[in-house]
């Protein structure tokens, strides 16, 4: 409404943004890349749930992939799983102030329903976010066939198996060497 | 908009406090009403989330707002905010026997799919709850037409931003005031 | 896929089974089957919510009727309830690993929509699961005529009352003398 006022607004954020770039030419960390990996609901029983559909490996073994797969890329996993669909959202909050530069997130059955974890996704957007589905979704039954919470991701891996989530971890990786945040 | 409008509304709101305060003078209780706040998912994000929707204001100017209006209205106050849809249905039924007085509930993305805290609001009817939506959710996408705990709510109060709250309040005072309990 | 891994993972399996069987041969226990109890969001909330629909019976007598039934059914029952999701979810995941036998489970509303939940309940057959809810959920409102849930477990008893949970138990010790595990 008053122009000013945006104007104003406008100057400081710039001045932020200024900051932010000046720190990364400077950027002692050696530039290692930090992503953060989420889990949701049910992923945890993975080797115990349905091994048809989503295989024989367990999570430690799907943790251990991603593991490997980040020390190839130069890159550092920070690994959050939970059941709660508030849990999840608290942590993709915190992910905004915690120096997190990409997310990989499998929100599980959460996707076919929770506008909660949706409005969370979608409440910022300073680094790129790429949902992930171990199976293909639009195979199975219909509820699945919908991800509220795909639709405010950047980007969407379904069906490729656990290595989905390597997939999503290279296409962080160039997003942010070729494009910066996005 | 309208500034005829406004004028009318403003003074109709000092006839009201005027009444409010004659009836707070003779009040033997003390007159505190305690107004329980209860805000849902990604509500703390407020000032970071969607800033065309939901104003630049943030979650703290907002509780800062809310309190003063309540020592304006001689009402105490208590806040709540969660992401978690078992949370906040804790924090419903506490306050079941904490001795609220009135309830001003905005839950967030909740409304639109969660039987459980519509259970959870519609469990005891012993003081009124007022569903606040900052933005107008009629408005916006599909989904968030409905609103399964505003149903079961006494009043719903939508897109009048976070003036929503302070409307609510009113409304609750008054209700105290002139019908007691409901 | 390779029918040779496909043999030998077979042949652990029942090398597995062959193994518990013999342990039960030898139970020291006294063969108290071990009945695990889960109710969802706002049953704890019986005998103040809505008592044309739930009953005047509060949420401690249903859990004595419980008790006592265990008693004459020469059971261990085991209680949990949670308001929240994930908190149900997290329990279902444990009874997996702590020598559950059979399992009651009310979700309350989270029947009608949560499909995390459903996952959970759908995660491990390794014994029968029973779906109760107290009122008949096809006689009341549309959004209750569906249990996602209740389409995983094992077998579903609504609008009995408080004496469903009884039924369930009995259908569970029945369950196991008879058939096993399932």
């Amino acid at each position: 409404m008053c122009s000013l006022a945006a104007a104003k607004f406008l100057f400081t954020s710039e001045i932020k943004w200024i900051i932010i770039t000046i720190e990364r030419m400077f950027d002692t960390k050696g530039g290692k890349m930090k992503i953060l990996i989420i889990n949701g609901p049910n992923l945890n029983f993975l080797g115990i749930r349905d091994k048809e559909v989503y295989g024989r490996e367990d999570f430690a073994s799907l943790l251990g992939m991603i593991r490997r797969h980040a020390g190839e890329l130069g890159a550092e996993v920070d690994f959050f799983q939970s059941n709660s669909e508030g849990g999840l959202i608290d942590r993709i909050q915190a992910a905004y102030r915690d120096g997190t530069e990409g997310m990989v997130i499998n929100p599980g059955a959460y996707s076919h329903y929770s506008y909660a974890l949706r409005d969370a996704l979608d409440s910022y957007h300073t680094f790129p976010k790429i949902e992930v589905h171990i199976s293909d979704i639009m195979q199975r039954e219909d509820f699945r066939h919908t991800s509220v919470t795909g639709e405010v991701c950047d980007h969407q891996i379904v069906g490729h198996g656990l290595n989905g989530y390597l997939e999503a971890m290279d296409m962080l990786a160039k997003w942010e060497n070729k494009d910066g945040r996005i």
